[in-house]
């Protein structure tokens, strides 16, 4: 097999973005997650914070304050968040067809389903993720427990509405991946290698 | 940590037992499964077929024939498969202290929680569990797909109950386990070996 194209879907918090970073580190593969927004900024000439936060749920969390003014304005937005969503399906098609590379988020594995690609899921228990998010929190930017329970769900609650426009499956349900992984109490660093083996693997020996 | 135990759930048909067969074979160690049944029929000096078949859920699809003639025989029956219950709960945990094991089945991950078991899950497409059964099924008694879909389903549905009555979680819910493991069209020989190395690493670096 020539191409190799690993997607990461992942849970809020459970370290699925370190996971995907690893993986590419050390299988030596291409990382692509913020870079496919900056490349949509670049090419709609928009704002990188306004594409960023329209893929990233701001669709069905209603219409941000400077273009909520009308109703003809909310179409309006439903037609610009499409266009981004169109632009996304394309990008990460362009990135796919370059060969070697790990995916994370933005239902890759859906849109890419035809390239055959390593599926991975990762996800924690609530209050692994609670913690890893605390911990990770700006100074002044902390939210209370309770607070970043909701933000956590919010968050997986969007990436599965999103992710269910692209594939009939349900987001985070375990048929619709290759391997999933529970980061609950793990160390990812020591992880890795083997799930970059196992991905490889995989790539070289499935029999579809 | 001393004692390293590595749990082995799975959907029937989904290759699990040779999975855990292999894990145990390249790690070098204990591997039971069905000589959990043995030890059973040994201790309650009752026949070998007729633990297993009890142990697989018997208990949820009626009453044997030779044991069904009244209603206080059902009582009965019932009395008797919560005693084979109760003696393989113990048989498990007898296992366990015994020290390193893969340990297939019989909700082995929710009898064994105290000791922090390594807990796989092994699943795979409807369509790659009918084909890998039908490749397996003795001359002679080829069930048609759908019938063996149907069986397929009453296995795993028989195994769903069985475990709930252990845990809280639900069977095959990915929370249950560390890693999930789907094995359509994967070389499950080739994989092993990382799976191996995963657990391995897990057990030895685990924080919790």
């Amino acid at each position: 097999m020539s191409m190799s194209i690993i997607t990461v879907s992942r849970e809020f918090g459970s370290g699925g973005r370190e996971v995907g970073k690893r993986l590419a580190d050390e299988l030596g593969y291409a990382y692509y997650d913020r870079e496919i927004v900056t490349a949509i900024a670049q090419k709609t000439q928009l704002d990188e914070g306004y594409v960023a936060s329209a893929l990233d749920g701001g669709m069905f969390r209603g219409i941000p304050v400077h273009f909520g003014r009308t109703f003809s304005y909310s179409g309006t937005l439903m037609a610009n968040t499409t266009k981004l969503f169109v632009e996304q399906h394309k990008i990460i098609r362009e990135l796919a067809e370059r060969g070697t590379c790990v995916i994370v988020g933005r239902a890759a594995n859906a849109i890419l389903e035809e390239y055959h690609p390593f599926n991975l899921f990762v996800y924690a228990d609530m209050e692994a993720k609670v913690k890893r998010c605390m911990d990770r929190a700006p100074e002044g930017e902390q939210l209370s427990e309770r607070e970043m329970i909701r933000h956590i769900k919010k968050v997986d609650a969007d990436r599965a509405k999103y992710y269910e426009m692209f594939s009939d499956t349900r987001w985070g349900a375990k048929e619709g991946y290759h391997l999933c992984v529970n980061t609950t109490g793990a160390n990812i660093k020591a992880l890795v290698p083997m799930i970059a083996q196992y991905a490889k693997n995989w790539m070289e020996t499935n029999q579809k």
